[in-house]
């Protein structure tokens, strides 16, 4: 699906690390929230409320989820699973872009 | 209005000048279109094809219009129109959160 239909979007994006990293929330029917965003080369490490789904739509990661000792590549086409209350790691190798889901 | 309700967003981002500005693009059911996007900073030029009524959501930039001699600046709130089949010169002081209408 190449695109979300009969949504909501919030103008303002989300800015984080100096604007590395940001999105824009899109808000479904059904209550459902995600966000699609962009995320420049470098490390960051992210905190999640809800238990996050992260799609790769473009470009490539290495990612270190909560309790693993490594890092797992997650190429564009694939996706991770982040628990509730919890926080993941993340080496952007080239410009990616994203679409989070928050379950 | 700090949302656009009832529309279809693209998935995919749109990337320019290596990620240092990127938008989604946003569909309305009238048929028309809008981008939302971030600008890093720096200089840029745009070429439009429709005309475009470009809105400053945050930060701030000086403008050269077509046919115009000097810069203008932007502010957040504000906004500037550009003619269809022109380009226009940006200078980006902020990182810049803009809506751009397609006319």
């Amino acid at each position: 699906m190449s695109q979300f239909d009969n949504v909501s979007i919030i103008k303002k994006a989300n800015i984080y690390f100096d604007g590395k990293v940001s999105s824009r929330t899109v808000l479904f029917a059904d209550g459902s929230k995600k966000t699609l965003g962009l995320m420049a080369p470098g490390e960051y490490t992210f905190g999640t409320e809800a238990a996050e789904l992260m799609e790769i739509l473009a470009g490539s990661v290495q990612v270190k989820l909560p309790g693993a000792d490594s890092w797992q590549t997650v190429a564009a086409g694939e996706s991770f699973n982040v628990p509730a209350n919890s926080s993941f790691d993340i080496q952007v190798e080239t410009l990616t872009d994203y679409c989070c889901s928050y379950l």
